[in-house]
């Protein structure tokens, strides 16, 4: 079990640690804590069809102990332009992982928008480091997963924020931008993390079930079967 | 006057504004109708002590002709670490202007948060462009502020957006971004901007009165006098 909730002992390094409830971000947030990191977990509320991700944010911060959980609204909704946001059909099936191919569930430049609020709750927390489980490799189609959007970012901290212009910039660490999901799997399985308490459906049911058809749902179905690790998960199909 | 109401005629490029209700975003939307784009105004509530800017920006939005203004809701106050948020004293005075002397009204990350929203805005409009009122000479000391870091943020949609993937980046334009505050004010004037609409004061009274002596006030007061235009507003001191 990773457990953080030491008031005692030396001034810790910072870290923010963006959480959507997935399994990458969950297995990102163990990293954090392997490395040492004190891990203030901040998740969006911007309006997905999956409310569910905030709870089960909240729960991973508690059980993995987080020193704090942040939850930010934001409407995205009244922004609009994407599946994920209520604008069309979430697909059903897996989804080619083509760059010009961006799928129906690509929320307009959501990675910006979220390493943005991280990176000023890092700022105002005195944070070192911003974590994000962006992941290149059976990435989706999602531009903003790519190590090129993460170093361009990097960029702009450096540059555009009071840490950058003093010289120590807020890093964004990325742990899992090269691994395949199997990987992930694998790697999340040694450090602990727990991941009936995960969820990575786009759409699930009421009673917060994953529905086992969509993109993201079949990618992680397809990781467990690669890891040759169960999946603690109880899909509707 | 500046008028952009019109219903018929062929399809018009589209242009988000980042309005704050203060003279340069003002001067800002100004330039993005005299180059002819139809103008989509976002405003962010995002818990600053000056909450008349979002009254302003609605009134500057119809009185301009924007095609629609769109008010986010973003609780910044939950992170904190600016003076704009609570967090201290806004200072009196006139401040430096020094890269190394970030002013406590320096708001963690604001322009990279704003940016990105229009962004994601402008990528569900189909909007070809995205104007910020940022300005880099008599900026008080604000990272975000400056060419560098619009650049910076430029590559970030090349490389971390869906338009920039399809070859066709939204454009970040900073019409302002070189002007003296003076300057501003003489080519705002050129353009028919109703400075009476705008507010620039960070903590203006109740009734919406400008201070004239917090260091926003200070630089719009000089701004004008040397431009030699009368500033239509009715200072507290």
């Amino acid at each position: 079990m990773l457990h953080n909730n030491s008031t005692t002992g030396p001034v810790r390094k910072r870290a923010v640690v963006l959480l959507s409830g997935g399994m990458d971000s969950a297995v990102t947030f163990a990293f954090a804590l392997r490395d040492g990191y004190e891990c203030f977990t901040l998740s969006i509320d911007y309006g997905q069809t999956n409310r569910f991700e905030i709870d089960v944010s909240r729960r991973l911060s508690e059980m993995m102990g987080a020193k704090s959980h942040l939850v930010l609204n934001l409407d995205l909704k009244k922004i609009g332009g994407s599946a994920l946001l209520g604008d069309g059909e979430i697909p059903k099936g897996e989804k080619e992982t083509q760059v010009d191919d961006i799928p129906a569930t690509y929320v307009p430049a959501r990675n910006i928008i979220f390493l943005s609020l991280a990176i000023a709750w890092a700022e105002a927390l005195g944070a070192e480091a911003v974590f994000i489980g962006a992941n290149a490799i059976d990435y989706s189609g999602y531009p903003d997963c790519r190590q090129e959007f993460i170093d361009a970012f990097g960029k702009v901290v450096e540059v555009g924020t009071k840490s950058g212009v003093r010289g120590s910039p807020i890093k964004v660490m990325t742990p899992l931008i090269n691994m395949k999901k199997s990987e992930i799997v694998r790697v999340g399985h040694d450090l602990g993390v727990d991941f009936s308490l995960t969820t990575s459906c786009y759409q699930p049911a009421v009673n917060g079930k994953p529905c086992g058809e969509c993109a993201s749902c079949l990618l992680r179905k397809k990781a467990f079967r690669e890891a040759g690790i169960p999946d603690p998960l109880d899909y509707t199909n």
